[in-house]
């Protein structure tokens, strides 16, 4: 199987994907071309999914053609944005027909799923397996948030700081390998993007910081505390867990610092709760009060019930180059 | 050097770029906000260059920065349109503080020489060197191209085959790796993007399909014929060559199929000779004319002055698993 055979069964496939309105040329010249909708913004982001770094190698192809576009996917869900098109870059030792069908199956998963359309992309010979999806979604002039989309500098001082879902689900996953349960292992392997929950907080009157959580909640929380010049507090008790994180002894951590868990966290006003909690709702997404945003050093802090910081990693959650640095 | 660090850098160094109207939020937050200007349509490509693959292991940080952005810019160039934004994926093994500023400085030169801004990224280990830009570009409606854009599709038979600068040169310097003479090994590796010409030709009434010289002149101006359904004649004596390539025995050979030349190969009905002549004068690129699209089986073939048929390998240019097909 050649580079161009690969291309044209890649067309043939994606006559099955989701084919948005205003993609006037997609895969087949040099580059696509798009009609942005009138009233519309434009949100952009870049994930790389690395064999060995990012997933197991044993990770099936489904799974990791799933995932390459499902980690783009979260990044829209923290802006609200809605998915348009994307871009895909393959980088593979060799080109294994059966391997990339199950790839593509995996992937068009995703895009139905997002309802996003690949535009173009490029597939190279690499040493080993890499995916770079660069995603574009558009954010309708409806927002309530004055700027037009949820932005991780927005959290104010007063803010409830929340999350979505269940946390360290995925990182339990990854450590127990071959011998995580299947459900558990879906945790890892198929992250939902919270897309209809991120347009829903988009609406939300006084809603503050959002980010999704791929590093770690610390270190993410970091990110939202560090651009709006806030002090977080979460409560310990608060974290949400499913029973299998939180029947392990370090499962608090997991859920603190694991990362993979693609949950929105967020801070809103206090006024907001109600809509906070219908937003989540009408979305079938369970949203949690975690702690809260105050003035103070911009940092992330962890209390125990007695009110006494829980001691965290200094550097906690995933920087893919500490292990390098000395 | 951790991943926060590098991005922290980056961030300094990217003060120094170009900064595109309509780019509201750049790198920062899980992903870049941009208003597209009404009455312009956007143009996406995306490329990537592995270590090995796409550059020799012993090529210099600058030029693979200087590349890796600049091959994206010749797809913008390629369908005429205009850079505004872009997103880059790297990984690397390690991060060396030196060989990433001197990377960075090849980098913002080419995003200098588009006025192209950088807006969003992921920087992730892997283990061998990878990077990947995904570009966009802006057409204004002015084009005289009824979609508003070069397309490969749109050749018509009758219309004369043209291209840009001179050819092979970039794959006669791979060849001869550390021996090249230093203005041959600029044309491996700091190729200029043809955008001025691009864009000229845009506005040129009667122009037809047109692509960039990426994967060989043969196999590019074979896309074109597919596209557009016409059989492609070559004259070998137009075949535009620098004295280097033409002083080698198999010359015309690297320069049919030799790629990596990043020119413009494009197709014009005859009626519009002028003007592209016109076009390359005032963008100070020659333009050479080497052929003319007719009816019938699309396909490219190369004639010698004695209208004979040169015979070229059945499947030239380059296709990145032909080597692992069987």
């Amino acid at each position: 199987m050649g580079e161009f055979d690969f291309i044209g069964r890649l067309q043939q496939r994606l006559a099955e994907q989701p084919f948005n309105a205003g993609i006037d040329v997609g895969i087949g010249d040099d580059a696509a071309i798009l009609s942005p909708p009138p009233d519309h913004r434009l949100v952009v982001t870049a994930d790389t999914l690395n064999a060995g770094v990012h997933f197991p190698h044993c990770t099936a192809p489904y799974d990791i053609g799933y995932k390459t576009l499902a980690v783009n996917l979260s990044d829209l869900a923290a802006m609200g944005a809605e998915p348009w098109a994307c871009t895909l870059t393959v980088g593979l030792p060799s080109l294994d027909p059966a391997w990339m069908e199950s790839w593509l199956d995996g992937f068009l998963a995703a895009a139905q799923l997002g309802g996003i359309t690949l535009i173009g992309g490029d597939t190279t010979r690499a040493p080993f397996a890499t995916f770079g999806v660069t995603a574009m979604g558009l954010l309708p002039s409806d927002a309530a948030a004055g700027n037009g989309g949820l932005r991780r500098a927005n959290a104010l001082a007063g803010d409830d700081v929340w999350v979505s879902g269940e946390l360290g689900g995925a990182a339990l996953a990854l450590r127990l390998g071959e011998a995580a349960p299947a459900d558990l292992r879906l945790r890892l392997d198929r992250p939902i993007p919270r897309l209809a929950l991120g347009s829903a907080l988009r609406l939300v009157p006084d809603i503050g910081g959002c980010c999704d959580v791929s590093d770690g909640l610390l270190a993410d929380l970091g990110h939202i505390a560090m651009a709006s010049g806030v002090r977080i507090e979460l409560d310990a008790d608060r974290i949400p867990m499913g029973m299998d994180v939180r029947s392990v002894s370090d499962g608090l951590m997991l859920a603190l610092t694991g990362g993979d868990d693609y949950e929105l966290a967020f801070t809103a006003a206090a006024s907001a709760r109600e809509q906070v909690l219908a937003a989540g709702e009408e979305t079938g997404v369970a949203v949690t009060r975690i702690g809260r945003a105050l003035g103070g050093e911009p940092g992330v802090h962890v209390l125990d019930p007695m009110g006494r910081e829980v001691p965290v990693p200094p550097r906690a959650g995933w920087d893919h180059f500490a292990a390098t640095a000395d």
